[in-house]
């Protein structure tokens, strides 16, 4: 059960102008189920990439990677499910450029016009031909709304689909952005097990839609952890169609530039919560917020070590306020010269913790009321600066152990 | 249920000449449990100790610290369970100090020369009332054949008492090292929720025991894992009486150190894994070598990301052979310039992955039966160099979940 998370209704998804999603049944691992998604391009799209920094990342991440340097125009974007096609050495490469091969062949363009995504078991051999084989169904179903379909297909551990829509306005026009994601274990900074596509049918330049990528990643992908598993397949991309037909955004001067990089952030940080609050045997939703460090790199230190702590995370699991662990991981996260004596920790509205230990007036019914909450915000004051950032993560409960010593079985 | 690991037999605990040990029960946080131990020294006995990093350390770490430092006769530890005095500021070091002063004053010396050590929750005031009243009767207590009872006195999630003794000849006669920790749960590097203390009746300097002291700390304590928490109150001290009349080791080069350090390495070695196999839900005793590394610090990294993966151990506690949690594991490890085509990764005697990727010869089978056993090495080359570390570390279970989320209940 997600936290706070219902799925999408499919009249909430906009259709992007340009972006056709068709879906289909490959039985790469398992049968009756949509594992294969195809995106098409109309032609004139941008796309920008940000992948896994994962030395072990997967053949798709290294073909993507090869293809959008090349430059030439995406045409299609292929994504399955159930096979991770990482840690297959050559052989892996060779199947999955066959894939795009085959589908470039339906397309009457090149291979290197299409980007690759797997998502699954890591260590297994990609059943390239059941791909290809269902490559022509998934032709068949594109159409423009059909994102919900599309969320759905890319799904592997988690619960619901993850997909939500902004509408705004360019110089007067209408523009969308739409957005799936999946993932819901395996998730860390640098990226997740975790596959983002957010388009819209604004025009932007190929640059600036990577700058306004890596950006919106900073904010929401980079930004959340299940457990701390950085994993090999993880790529965030950007599409811009320009179908709306508004002038092309082609500097990060450009007036529209603030409001459409805000709503893809939107997008971004909506979907980067969703697989929180699906993470894998989640019951919490956790919100680490630490201010007045130094620099943003030592306030995301800290929001780490809290949110990386499986002592942490069993406590709120537990609803227990026991909240000396929080204290303990602030004190391991790495800052050397850390004065504990000006630290102060809050529990949603409770200070918890000033002066180097417990504020004399917390009551630990005050601690147990928040805890028992699904939504929890921790609130980290380190009293050396100015900078701040926050952290999203779930609590750690016998579901994820469950969820993960049965994956495969 | 530890993983391989029998309770020691009393009779196999060998005294130390020059240490008595008491216990009593001061109802620190249960009724009717031991949970104080006293620990006597002879006059002229040396102690060394090593703590944890953390910057929220514990009020009594910080009171070892100083009255180490100043240099004067140790006469006692004094440990308590139940109660970390950890995250409790200036009145959590008032309390501390004052329960070595009640001790020094029954032992007619200074306060001092008593060190304090304390494990279990954090951020709660030390009830050192009881304490105080419970130290005549721990003093009463005192004697040199009852290491079996201070073992059992410091545990606290641990399931069995660990405790182990060696005897040496140094210049023909017989030496003593006897050792004893605790700790399951917040185990990691730079020390662990660990308390450790290893005792000879050798005669050592103080300077040249605490080199000794490092030395075995880097191959035993730093080198284990249970859930990558390092605690607020890790110490790790080594006691040398001098009470077997042997010649003082004065220098590292003293014909003695060698053999005397390398009986003191394998008690620490012995503790050390003993507390993973009777880590936090523990099932299974995984041992995590890492060669042909350009230094030791960079193969630690690459067997810390192993020991630390949710991923990777909740696939050990299903006995699932989804060895590519460790090959993303190495991937995201942090070595930028890693050449996995160069990586090799063994699971027991099983070749599991080269080239980058899937050893072709590999069988999951193979994987199967070794993932089956209950002690298990994952061994990885890593093709760049001849350093090389090995680290210890447990599956992540239920029970592990269980115990942290019912830990203060």
């Amino acid at each position: 059960m997600p936290v706070n998370l219902a799925p999408p209704k499919p009249e909430d998804l906009l259709p992007v102008r340009g972006i056709a999603l068709g879906v289909a049944e490959a039985g790469v691992r398992k049968a009756e189920r949509k594992d294969l998604l195809v995106m098409r391009l109309a032609e004139g799209a941008s796309v920008a990439g940000v992948f896994t920094q994962n030395r072990f990342c997967a053949a798709p991440v290294l073909i993507c990677k090869e293809n959008l340097a090349l430059g030439r125009p995406v045409r299609a974007l292929l994504v399955n499910t159930g096979n991770a096609n990482a840690g297959t050495g050559e052989d892996g490469l060779a199947r999955a450029r066959r894939t795009c091969t085959e589908l470039a062949q339906l397309l009457a363009c090149d291979g290197s016009q299409i980007l690759p995504f797997s998502t699954g078991v890591i260590m297994e051999p990609l059943p390239a031909d059941r791909i290809v084989a269902a490559l022509p169904r998934a032709l068949a179903d594109c159409r423009e709304d059909n994102w919900i379909g599309a969320a759905t297909a890319i799904m592997t551990t988690d619960t619901v689909p993850k997909a939500c829509s902004r509408r705004l306005s360019l110089g007067g026009k209408s523009v969308t952005v739409t957005g799936i994601a999946k993932g819901a274990g395996m998730i860390h900074p640098d990226m997740a097990t975790m596959l983002g596509f957010v388009a819209t049918d604004a025009a932007v330049s190929p640059a600036v839609l990577q700058h306004m990528l890596v950006g919106a990643a900073a904010r929401s992908f980079n930004r959340i952890t299940v457990d701390g598993d950085t994993s090999t397949n993880d790529s965030f991309m950007l599409i811009a169609t320009g179908a709306a037909g508004t002038p092309t955004i082609s500097g990060e001067h450009h007036p529209d530039y603030a409001v459409l990089a805000g709503a893809v952030a939107d997008v971004a940080v909506w979907l980067a919560q969703a697989i929180i609050r699906d993470g894998e045997g989640a019951t919490k939703f956790i919100t680490v917020q630490v201010e007045g460090g130094k620099s943003e790199e030592e306030c995301a230190r800290v929001a780490y070590a809290i949110a990386h702590s499986p002592l942490v995370k069993t406590a709120f699991f537990a609803s227990d306020p026991n909240l000396g662990r929080l204290l303990c991981a602030i004190g391991y996260a790495g800052i050397p010269d850390l004065d504990v004596g000006r630290v102060q920790l809050h529990l949603g509205d409770v200070l918890v913790a000033r002066d180097g230990g417990r504020n004399p007036a917390y009551r630990e019914e005050d601690g147990q009321r928040v805890m028992q909450q699904s939504d929890i915000t921790v609130r980290v004051e380190l009293g050396r600066g100015k900078a701040e950032t926050t952290v999203w993560t779930c609590d750690l409960s016998h579901d994820y152990v469950s969820i993960n010593a049965d994956y495969r079985s």
